[in-house]
């Protein structure tokens, strides 16, 4: 081949891509929140406060300027991947947004997950998997050479979530230590319910679960945290628990959890969360939820100041701002 | 929790973000073409030209470094999300694009418009809806605490269609005033013909209104401009106005806003614009069209110097970058 | 109208956006392999080294700050459509997405391609189409005033694949003549065989072709090779080549081309290359696929260092930003 002779584009001399901060989390991958102990979550949620700060005084910076997330959906989720991609926005770096998509693609031409990561990672310096099979993410990150971030495998983790939703208990509070927190609706599909309660685990509080007979809290979990000394009781009835909760998370009924629709539509009714119920609440409490709602909560609560779940929302982006920046070594 | 020493990330000392123009639509919401009168419509046409001016130039700037704007897209439109995602991209600014896949995603879990909305906004500082339901834009308005621009509300409005038509009207001849615009189509169901109907009746032009007998403009409309005195005629024949007009506005008969397919048979091709018919047009009239046109514009047209509806387009993004950079104050 | 008197917003005396490399490819459409000669793919080859060195020290430039590419794939693509995405991150520019819904959008309401490329190009400043027609691209590009990169159309091309199979083997091996090429899978239908034979053309290269007999390379592509005196062998045995071959370039069975099932289901598992049949390769060779793969490269060959397919991949990121760069005047 003849070598032609053109003017260089970049100066490159003796530039290296360090890592600014050698935190715990640069290029690891997020797939559990087993891998969080009290020392690793303080650091993320003072990093997350940073990036509140930051995002109240002025927006966005620059600190992931230059990085490329992956965001790959094989099962839509507007709220957690718009909260991905505005929180790489907020940080100046950039997404391949494949949201929707991947099913009717590649997946379609019969590519296996693992090619699929094989490829994003040549493009993405991080990848943010939404998949409907337990230990996808895993596998992923098996696989892969760039961090994986699990943002949800089906019955699996969603570990972000449960991040956002301590953090927004620290910030409301000002402390986890001494709460009493009560978890309500589907305790045995839960994803959301069993991964808060393996990270409050790391915290001296007590623990409330409420749910019909037929969706209580796996046997395994609940034995962990006896195990744990940690005070916790079971009930079907709110009553039982609302006058002295500190937080009531309340989760849905998630119909695409069931095979047992029969089951379904017996409890799918069970509780309501309406103005009467908080009446009997605490004035500094909070009500969380990890949304979707589908009436589990009224409209009503909305005005309530204790209801926290929207600013847990908010929140959910400075986490995942503070993992994303860790994990790239730049925070 | 124990506190871990760390280099702050951010120096935020007195750092706020400020509006850099307190214009009249500093963080309003954009939802019907009710709110521009001449004054607010010269300030919007004003900006748009000085982004056509610095597009044309440079291509893009930093104007809005920074701000993130979400494009929640009910029904897809590739049109309308792809200007407003080139906007926000020519002013620096970055997009959360959900525009294909809502309805398979928290949708279908449920959730409500108002509850995507109070998600959206703790992400996003504006938000840019199209949804097929009249009034779903101001519902979003009602309750989301950053602006909301309503990009198509079904058979309601879609007010940026509308500012573009006009400022396209305005650049091509540089006056509005004493021009004769025609409306063809079906102006019982055209939105556009509704929206850009009321921007003129803010100007001293004459109007034509050319349709079938059964999708005449409606009474109300027709009755408002009566009553301010404006000089209106209808017909059902192009042959009655092609002569005389500045302006031929042409829209698409929408197959998809009729009930009865016998009626949508009958009045589809009721017209046609060729070559022929603007043969008897002025020298220096322009033809419009809101697009996609599927007929009832010639392809042969196109090369006429007449034929504005492409330069309506381009238009439209400098519309929509100004109204965005106006919105978040720094324009 | 009213003027208002307002603060201007950009100062743009005397500021144009120059093309700086008078390069061959500066605003030309990509469309075709037949456009590259030895000359013209040595410049895109040198600048995507220059792109990988950049990426593998930096991550990312600014190189094509304030540039907007419009990605518009009426079939997806996951990999192609995110190489395009995360290519023009890494030069500081943007993207409309438009990788999923287009057949839900503007053409289901009738419009054609050609309306849809006049309305992008007000956006954009360069489109990359995909598109199930052939054909498709040489009309988009017919029409457009901004250049158009075919990013595949239908069973017609798709350079910039063949241009990153091409480069791919001149990184392995510090050249690309005198090497031994063999092509195996569907000959007679698969695109990317075609195009990179036609690139290889231009060089002192020997070429096998590998494939069932009804699935051989098309007549007019093997006469073309022959009357360019091109050492070419075609055989529909593996064990014929695989021991002195340095390029082992497998494709997948393309179900989505045949009309004939029976056809498909009697070659679909016509070869595998597995760990066994590599050990009758050469020590220095390499295997590369254009992805993805279904079952024709056995997983366990992708831990032999002579598996170069996904290095493949990443090169495609390299290549499409060494054209976006060039063809928009800034490489």
């Amino acid at each position: 081949m003849d070598q032609i002779k053109i003017e260089k584009l970049f100066n490159l001399e003796g530039v290296t891509r360090e890592p600014k901060f050698k935190n715990g989390w640069y290029q690891k991958d997020i797939l559990s929140v087993n891998q969080f102990d009290k020392a690793g979550l303080s650091y993320i949620f003072t990093r997350a406060e940073e990036m509140a700060e930051m995002v109240e005084k002025v927006g966005a910076c620059d600190l992931l300027k230059g990085y490329v997330q992956a965001c790959v959906f094989y099962e839509p989720s507007t709220r957690t991947s718009s909260s991905f991609i505005g929180a790489m926005e907020r940080l100046g770096g950039s997404t391949i947004p494949i949201t929707q998509g991947i099913q009717y693609s590649s997946v379609s031409k019969g590519e296996s997950l693992v090619d699929t990561m094989l490829t994003l990672e040549k493009y993405a310096d991080i990848i943010v998997l939404r998949h409907p099979e337990i230990g996808s993410a895993a596998q992923a990150a098996k696989y892969a050479s760039v961090p994986i971030i699990n943002a949800g495998d089906g019955a699996g983790e969603h570990p972000t979530q449960a991040l956002l939703d301590l953090y927004t208990i620290r910030k409301e509070f000002g402390r986890i230590d001494g709460l009493k927190v009560a978890m309500l609706g589907d305790l045995r599909n839960g994803r959301t319910v069993h991964s808060l309660t393996k990270l409050l685990e790391n915290y001296d509080v007590s623990l409330r679960y409420v749910s019909p007979d037929t969706l209580r809290l796996p046997l395994n979990l609940m034995n962990e945290l006896i195990n744990k000394g940690i005070d916790v009781r079971e009930t079907d009835r709110m009553e039982d628990i609302i006058k002295d909760v500190d937080v009531l998370y309340v989760t849905r009924i998630q119909k695409e959890r069931f095979t047992d629709m029969a089951l379904y539509e017996e409890v799918k009714n069970y509780f309501e969360i309406t103005e009467e119920v908080l009446a009997h609440a605490k004035k500094d409490m909070i009500v969380m939820h990890p949304l979707p709602r589908v009436g589990e909560i009224h409209y009503k609560v909305d005005r309530d100041p204790r209801a926290a779940y929207f600013r847990q929302v908010r929140n959910g982006m400075f986490v995942r701002m503070a993992l994303l920046a860790s994990v790239l070594g730049e925070a």
